[in-house]
């Protein structure tokens, strides 16, 4: 088996709709928008509080999946980079990982802020975030 | 469309053969393996170089996932939790994420230190680290 398949466990509301205009990532981003989590899903949400920082894993359904190399953000004078070692959207498989600060969460919504994805984008998953 | 298909870019090879010889997480671990990255991405990883610290996204192919909520660490004292709110690889997508340093690179193998994955379990995604 070389394949899995993955469930939307909710879908992202904001204010970024192109890629233009969303942010390079999270660590510069203070922009807020609301993670709507499907109801079937809510209880997965409990132990999540105002003013923790989560990690939310997003699918990028708008990404081209066939690259293996990328201009690193766009610019052309560093080269040719495998996307593995950069934080492009562009890649086998297209999960944007983003640490979200959580301001505060109503049933199955959770508003949050350090966007740098698009409205609409679909996500896969929410961990607490450790680091070494 | 509320679903999406993942491709493996390889596999993990390691001595963890077991959950209970599992370290909790990468951030108490320092155990060494090697990421083997199949041949049809092994481009996607030009630019990534010894002594970095990377991000690997796993695929936890032997985890539940019909649990919404766990006991943290198998630990009952502390009452049932969400799994958005925990790290436990029981989660509706058993996508896990380990924050690795790289030892060494031989064309598509990557030695690297830090695992808490069994050996056999299918790679995902590399992604160059940030932080806020």
């Amino acid at each position: 088996m070389k394949q899995a398949t993955l469930q939307f466990i909710g879908v992202l509301h904001g204010d970024i709709t192109s890629r233009e205009d969303a942010p390079r990532n999270f660590d510069v981003s203070e922009r807020v928008g609301t993670l709507e989590i499907y109801p079937e899903y809510q209880d997965a949400l409990e132990g999540i509080s105002a003013g923790q920082t989560i990690v939310v894993l997003f699918w990028l359904h708008k990404s081209n999946r066939d690259s293996l190399k990328v201009y690193p953000r766009g610019d052309r004078s560093k080269g040719l980079r495998g996307v593995f070692a950069t934080r492009s959207p562009m890649r086998p498989n297209p999960i944007g990982i983003s640490e979200l600060k959580v301001l505060a969460i109503h049933g199955n919504h959770v508003e949050v802020s350090g966007l740098d994805t698009l409205d609409g984008t679909p996500i896969l998953d929410i961990k607490k975030k450790i680091s070494r």
